[in-house]
């Protein structure tokens, strides 16, 4: 099953057993994958569905429906931060491979960037690409950025703010363990700006039940943090 | 402490109480950084040892000797495959900044680039700058690239290879737990190259003693798979 090319499709595309392909998705399938008439691939749905598929016309025939096994058993967002320059892409690529629910980008004190709209497209693509490449069942969420106070209250679960500085517990011994979890346990880590989060965001974040935790002795960049901390949480959750 | 600027120094400008700086080194110490005559700044020598001096001319007087604990108790190695375009300076990059002792590429079945003397050089220098970034005492020392078969038999300690495809246990689960590790106990991890390593590879591994292991369920790109998996054992020998 993997050497077949896999493409995202939104789900409303799913009619019975067709898929209505547009006009991008016709292009990349013959000209970029160069795929022929009855050729098979694979279209996920970012829901969860996969689907064995076969080229007709300007549809996909499903032929199978699919079992996918590579997400995690819960729910993981990251808060993260906007890191200065493209940093943030490869958080993006890097995060969705590593098995990431939904990334939430937020505007803190320190924070260099404002992005434009056509950013968040870009993210979202990106996503969809890495969700294709490591063969994920779910293309994750990238939200619109708010304010790192404003996407405080909006987060429910197992909460956890990584900070270099400071004499916190390590990220891994404070992970729930294994008989805590459940299909719905929802997981938030969130990682800071160039310069670390302020004082004051610390103690908002603790104030709103984040537990203050360490990612290593080290002093990881912001576009490191995240990929560091998402390691270490997929992992707690697949052994 | 923190705040300090901090520069990479050979151990052999160290002399008596001085530090005999280079050219180029008071550039970026005079024109980069703004210090001045008098100005403190941390120099290191990657070998574990940091001295808070003083700037004094063309040295740097030293005022103290510094102990740091931002290093790992254990040495841990890096055997990667040399992944194609510039993928290997953001591995340099992170895994510097996670906490690798070396980095040893190598040449596998799959290997695309067979990289330039010029690259060795650009690689130490990105390790040299993020060690400084990250705090580190040690800068980690890049090898030159060998083949694969080669580079297998000059390691000793506990060796893994990870692999995606196969159904392999996770890196996690099969470290040695801490009562197990010494202050000279060797890690070494190898990571493919796009596309993975050949059976061939993964079977030469085995035969020199490595275990294969898996990094989860999803496919991590040649250049997040390392990131990844020295998260793993970083922070398995912190918590």
């Amino acid at each position: 099953m993997a050497q077949l090319q896999r493409i995202a499709i939104a789900p409303a595309q799913f009619q019975q057993d067709q898929i209505l392909l547009t006009p991008q998705q016709l292009h990349y399938l013959g000209r970029v994958l160069r795929l022929r008439e009855g050729d098979r691939f694979i279209a996920m749905d970012g829901m969860g569905k996969w689907w064995l598929t076969q080229l007709t016309g300007k549809q996909a025939q499903v032929l199978e429906t699919l079992s996918v096994t590579t997400e995690l058993p819960i729910t993981i967002t990251l808060m993260i931060a906007l890191p200065k320059g493209s940093g943030f892409d490869e958080v993006v690529r890097c995060c969705t491979e590593i098995g990431v629910t939904c990334i939430a980008p937020v505007i803190s004190d320190r924070t260099l960037l404002h992005p434009s709209p056509q950013k968040l497209e870009r993210w979202r693509r990106i996503a969809a690409e890495a969700a294709e490449q490591s063969e994920r069942a779910f293309v994750p969420t990238i939200l619109e950025p708010v304010a790192f106070r404003e996407a405080l209250s909006t987060v429910n679960g197992h909460k956890y703010i990584c900070e270099a500085r400071g004499n916190y517990p390590h990220l891994l011994n404070c992970l729930p363990n294994k008989g805590q979890m459940t299909n719905d346990s929802e997981l938030i880590i969130a990682t800071g700006p160039e310069g670390g989060w302020t004082e004051t965001e610390i103690a908002n974040a603790i104030a709103s039940g984040f537990q203050a935790v360490s990612l290593g002795r080290r002093v990881l960049r912001a576009i490191t943090a995240p990929i560091v901390a998402l390691s270490l949480v997929t992992a707690a959750c697949e052994v």
